[in-house]
């Protein structure tokens, strides 16, 4: 699918930041003129679908700046650089719920806006519980909580879960239901 | 929820582009301490699933910048100032794969990377499809296909379906076929 390919010719370096950069690419298209791609890069990161031993998914409310409001997401963090996949999803989910899993299956991965970041999230499944010890990061605000399928996708409909990894974990969970 | 907020103290436009604009805010944490949020602004989109008479999805494959690869993902644009979803919804699917349809559900929206950006997808259900005129942007490449589940889930697992909006897709087709 080379015929489909845009060669950077140029790459302007915007701003390097904390957790994000954003480059500019002047780019060739495959009908020989030319365009402008904005890209963000990121580290990457983990989600965590975790469930209680009463069934129930875990969820983390927190604040989120660019949309200026509290959503429920599934357990989730980036990635430090060099940090495996798996061993961040462990380390999350515990800072951010005070969970240990016994069992941790990969769910596999996905770009969150192919368009214009390289975001990519790395899924796992975390089953067999038990308490560990809860700690956030320092500049990080979280509040556990623990839901029913039912009230899940109650949330789904009022905008209370409402970003990507989180309502793809909820129809995980109704897809998972309907094929036991 | 108002203890998880935290209240931007200063704000700095990095970048204003021609799909993204980014800034930096200083906010107040919950604690009382500082920190800096990286924003990525982006005027939204829309993203369709779309099945032929037949049965198949229609994918779009399409080079990513960010990603440095072609993905097949399904038919999708940005929102322009101000624009109805539902209207770019049918705009997009027309422009990038020259179907038109006779019926539109809407089923939701979500916010793809909460954490650094504020893009937001709407998706869209298209069903009766039949034959528009087909025509892209002018700088915007695209390669229609069309995709029985078993395929679209072996793209899953090699990676050829790899955002958000496209897995999501793919497992909602499966919970359809699973509560009929």
């Amino acid at each position: 699918m080379k015929h489909l390919n845009e060669e950077t010719i140029r790459k302007e370096s915007i701003y390097s930041g904390r957790i994000i950069d954003l480059s500019v690419h002047d780019v060739k298209l495959p009908n020989g003129k030319e365009s402008k791609r904005e890209v963000v890069y990121h580290p990457g990161a983990v989600a965590v679908i975790a469930f209680t031993k009463e069934g129930k998914l875990i969820l983390v409310k927190q604040f989120r700046k660019p949309l200026e409001k509290v959503i429920a997401e599934i357990p989730a963090g980036k990635l430090e650089k060099g940090e495996d996949p798996l061993e961040c999803a462990k380390r999350e989910l515990e800072e951010e719920t005070g969970e240990i899993a016994e069992n941790w299956v990969s769910l596999g991965s996905f770009y969150t806006s192919p368009g214009f970041a390289d975001e990519c999230i790395h899924l796992f499944l975390a089953e067999g519980l038990s308490e560990g010890i809860a700690g956030t990061d320092e500049d990080e605000f979280v509040e556990k909580m623990e839901v029913t399928l039912d009230e899940a996708l109650t949330m789904v409909e009022q905008q209370e879960i409402h970003d990507a990894k989180t309502v793809f974990a909820v129809q995980y969970w109704q897809l998972k239901n309907k094929m036991k």
